[in-house]
């Protein structure tokens, strides 16, 4: 039996290397977008449309779109809320597309595009995306969306924690250096994680902007059964909440 | 008082994201390039002219250059002898010039030329990088040299030892996600580090090669208080062995 691969691109700056059209590619932006991304699925939203810039969100309003839109923690003035998973309640989202604007997420999705299949990834969908993972039995990339292209703590602990969960099983292995970082540095922060996100340079970055009430949210398992994906250049969900 | 950043650049293809003319640059290339540089200047080598290519080591072998030249385990025809750290034998390197052929750490040396100081380091030199950084009192960015524009383990625990040493002295502090991970992966394989160095890919592409005699001898501290710095296109030594 040959095993399929799992590696872990730690920033998008580094993913040409990673390229793999057969494989799957779990996009991960913890802070904040692919969690708040699936947490409007899960309060039921149709359709999810990652834009880059301020420019696009806004033309998407003009059109008559719902927006979620902020920088530095302010929402814009155009958009209808902000980039918080919190904002995105059933009230909101339920039967509706919605415009997300981030700068990192999308074009680290949208350069996924190529593989086989682009899915969103977050702790709040950790163990259907194991699941899933696994019944396709493909090679696997962990693309963590970093900070303007530089490495980030929070989004390796969560390639570390989805890996290790692949590895138990044996369809899977790995002979990548940052799979087996992720892996350490996720065993290590795990013994008590809020404590070690302390170190964690978006958590202040929240923090001063008052943003980061959705720390431990969006380090909390299995919220939700829902796998969003990537069709053509917006997302839809996969399985029930 | 203003505290220097630390920072560690875990791969040069996000190394555009850490430029800062003011700061001293440590390039890491633990298997093998920077351990064989310091090890020849050790030996009393003049100066060390790093190339990227066969072609251009194969030129300066035709004008007469001492040559260091392999690619997978096979010395060059026309080379005088491989890049291993063993080659750089007091018999072979006193007093001349050598060129060395590496791929990914003649790149990542040249890339970081705008920068006030590009240093050569090691573990062969830890000791006296450390003192030499804290004499200097500037910015430090830690430059691993990775596999291929990827990250590596060998490098990022070298660039967390570095980074923990120079953190003991108040001077210094760091808010860099990367620092953070490779102190932590640093700590956690230092306690039995030949083992946790099993992980390590390249040691078993040097292993495949019959070229991993070299690892513990690429993982000992302190041989030398000399530092290989650029000047111009070539390095020099600083200090004495």
């Amino acid at each position: 039996m040959t095993r399929k691969q799992i590696e872990v691109c730690l920033t998008p700056a580094t993913y040409d290397t990673f390229k793999n059209d057969e494989a799957i590619v779990v996009v991960v932006d913890i802070l904040r977008a692919t969690s708040a991304i699936c947490t409007a699925f899960m309060n039921g939203a149709r359709k999810i449309i990652p834009v880059a810039t301020l420019e696009e969100a806004r033309e998407y309003k003009v059109r008559g779109s719902m927006v979620a839109a902020e920088r530095d923690g302010i929402v814009r003035d155009f958009a209808d809320f902000g980039n918080s998973p919190y904002n995105f309640t059933p009230e909101r989202v339920k039967g509706n597309d919605i415009v997300y604007s981030t700068t990192n997420g999308t074009n680290t999705i949208m350069m996924a595009s190529h593989s086989f299949q682009v899915l969103i990834g977050s702790y709040l969908n950790h163990q259907a995306l194991v699941d899933h993972i696994a019944r396709e039995n493909r090679d696997l990339v962990i693309l963590c969306a970093g900070w303007k292209n530089k490495f980030n703590l929070e989004d390796t602990l969560f390639a570390g924690a989805l890996a290790k969960s692949l590895l138990e099983n044996d369809k899977f292995e790995t002979v990548c250096d940052s799979t087996y970082a992720s892996i350490d540095l996720w065993e290590l922060a795990s013994v008590n994680l809020m404590q070690y996100l302390e170190k964690v340079a978006q958590r202040h970055r929240l923090k001063k902007n008052k943003l980061d009430d959705v720390l431990e949210y969006c380090h909390t398992f299995n919220l939700t059964g829902i796998i969003p994906y990537l069709e053509k250049d917006y997302l839809v969900p996969m399985g029930s909440a």
